[in-house]
């Protein structure tokens, strides 16, 4: 048999009511929607008829934006995932949470009970939350430095796999008749202390369907690429240029073979920001109507926000104030990935505030475009060693998922790059990566075979 | 119009695969319905076709009981809930989480989508966790003394409420065509600082459908009475012998009172475990198989662990060993109204530890009988001033529980103490507890008006 052709993963990432921060000014669903899960559960449809891999929630535990200007206040993610699985069958779920404000006990137990309730198809997206309105939130005065956010998370994971592992796949035996439910030697203590958690176990939810629920990290800093590699199974990331994109794929494949992982076990998925029309024109007059919205202000301070400086030292028609931007080991307290995501696309093709304002929307790069267009530029990174599947990110919700489930998933099929259905039921299957074995199962068997 | 007749509230208990632990050897349901979200939903509607109030689960955040002999790890309750509430329409769904164990922040938020995603039928039953597992598990050696889990107890739900509040009813306007979203001034910090938590707020979710979800507290300690008095909508509560709970309804009445409630706004709802039969005679031989299942030395076992004394200093056919056992003040790290529970009904009708193993079950009172005595205990109590309603903990699901909706809820309804149909659709309407305004409007409207 033929080895199967490589495919693309694909991820649809439900930015509030869409990826460009005026979509609510268009009016396409009421604001309102941030609250109704049927809005969600809609997208989720739509973007399992286009046999899409996984939707996507960010978070944060905090208000951010100007509450006068900007639709805010959604669902809790898990909470909302829950919601939205019971309503798919196939797609994968992918919850934000912070390794900075959250308990792992807690955590890998509500992830765990969103992988048995949706069959296998839960993945819990790892951030560190920079800045520091979500520190004021929980009794601190600001966001703990980069490092010791990412040493936290390092150790949190390590504590998630641990007590996702920490039932045996048989250590359920269920003899009802006898009384015997369960072997307690199967069933582990993880005994953890660490720096930052001391963290007894086991966990009191028997192994979910995927065996651990799938991990994506979304950091690029070095403390995010150190975390990644090594615990990650799929790592979502912001480059904006496909040097940048081909330099960061093959790191983090060279970072997973120095953890002694297989790299293929590790997949590398580029965001992409999309706005799509039938026609060139008609997808610019879409994107230049959204941008009129938003203003001149709005797309400056966007930019200012992701570089870390005030929106008084952007003039919008000069390039960026070089003199006044430091390096990305300056940035202790927001985030990496989109800072070099914006330098590095205005350094290398020296570009505007305002030209850079079009190539980039939610921090990630930006195509404006028919669905050929959108389609030519995935099929472009996918095979050019830059990405084993991509995040999308529409400009406004249903219609930039349903024009990208419509037009471009059919043209990504016709190119053999993309599934046409589902062959499995969980979402390691459909990133291919395989089921792993509890730890402790493991240790057992190397004992006993010692 | 005269005054409708006063009704009670009821609420179904889903201990995991009954109130009864032997429960799962009965082979009802397998086992592995702890986490199988049907197995909950098919629950949750089978006490919807009753009119009951709201579905209930307990929860800690560890791996308690013996893993070789009883069926253990189950979901978490916020998730399944989730799941619960979008396969009903009307009942509640109240959820079991832990002050000690949480983040007020994080689980405020979670409650409030729960809220939005159920259309206000979201309750939060707040328990501090005793016991030394749960710390274990969260960098703590042992579980915190009960003065000071009560103590951030009361603080966690002064921020939670504020939380709730943040967000004032009329802040959103919505107005897309201007691009104005929400009045930033009903949006409020919350600027809490306390000894325990210092959070800034306001909530990232808009003002949930009941305003706040409804505030349950089950602990019966001087500490929860506090608590529960001042803050709650209604209390869980274990008294096992009417006098016993008279007492406690006219405590938390005045205590409400004393804070300055309408003590009408205070539900008391005790615990009743059930075992049904069509004849006494059926409901005894259902009940004695459990037992028989279960064995003496777990009946003996349950007492014990309540009482906090060694199951070896017990004799099943002896009364219980009143020399050895304390006071409730020496209760220091497990409840204190199970203590109470069991002492108090022990001590009242001088009763053999095996006796007293047929009169309570997981640390509530028991009754086995036909659906007219469970009406009639129900009744009694309803009218005697020691129950707003009641939390029924059926032996064994589902069939517990279509015993109860169909049998004993018919008669209730007869005698007119019960809903015939729902009125409404929040789960506050259903336990006639009025919409609490935010505190910021109220506030705002005082120095308006002054």
């Amino acid at each position: 048999m033929a080895t199967p052709p490589r495919q693309m993963s694909i991820g649809m990432n439900i930015l509030g009511l869409g990826g460009h921060a005026a979509a609510w000014r268009m009016a396409e669903v009421p604001s309102s929607s941030l609250v109704d899960v049927e809005y969600f559960r809609n997208i989720a449809r739509i973007s399992e008829r286009g046999t899409l891999d996984a939707i996507f929630l960010a978070d944060g535990p905090a208000l951010g934006g100007n509450v006068a200007h900007h639709p805010v206040g959604g669902l809790e993610p898990t909470v909302l995932l829950t919601a939205v699985a019971l309503a798919t069958k196939y797609i994968g779920v992918i919850a934000t949470a912070s390794t900075t404000y959250n308990d792992p006990y807690n955590l890998a137990r509500r992830l765990a009970s969103i992988d048995h309730i949706s069959g296998g198809r839960a993945a819990w997206n790892v951030v560190t939350t920079a800045g520091d309105i979500a520190a004021l939130n929980f009794g601190l005065t600001g966001a703990p430095l980069h490092e010791d956010r990412y040493g936290r998370a390092a150790e949190f994971l390590e504590i998630a796999i641990k007590l996702w592992d920490s039932w045996e796949d048989d250590a359920i035996v269920n003899d009802w008749q006898n009384g015997f439910f369960a072997h307690p030697e199967k069933v582990h203590a993880i005994d953890h202390v660490g720096k930052h958690f001391s963290v007894k176990g086991p966990l009191n939810v028997r192994r979910s369907p995927q065996g651990r629920p799938v991990v994506v990290q979304a950091g690029s800093s070095e403390g995010g690429k150190s975390v990644g590699s090594r615990y990650a199974d799929a790592i979502f990331t912001t480059q904006t240029t496909l040097p940048d994109g081909q330099a960061f794929y093959a790191e983090m494949k060279n970072r997973a073979r120095a953890w002694g992982r297989d790299p293929d076990s590790l997949k590398i998925m580029p965001g992409l920001s999309t706005v799509i029309g039938s026609t060139e024109e008609e997808a610019h007059r879409r994107c230049d109507q959204l941008d009129e919205f938003q203003g001149e202000q709005g797309l400056v301070g966007q930019i200012a926000a992701r570089i870390g400086i005030s929106v008084k030292e952007l003039d919008i028609d000069a390039p960026l104030p070089w003199h006044r931007i430091g390096t990305v080991q300056d940035v202790t307290k927001s985030s990496h990935g989109f800072f070099e995501a914006q330098i590095n696309l205005a350094k290398r093709e020296n570009l505007t505030v305002r030209q850079l304002s079009k190539r980039i929307r939610s921090g990630h790069r930006l195509v404006v475009g028919t669905p050929e267009q959108i389609a030519d530029t995935l099929e472009e990174w996918f095979l050019s060693g830059a990405g084993d599947g991509f995040n999308i990110m529409p400009d406004m919700f249903p219609s930039g998922a349903e024009i990208f489930v419509d037009e471009v998933v059919p043209l990504l099929r016709r190119r053999g790059i993309f599934r046409t259905e589902y062959t499995g039921t969980t979402l390691r299957h459909h990133l291919g990566l395989s089921r792993p074995r509890s730890q402790y199962e493991e240790e057992q068997e190397a004992l006993l075979s010692a």
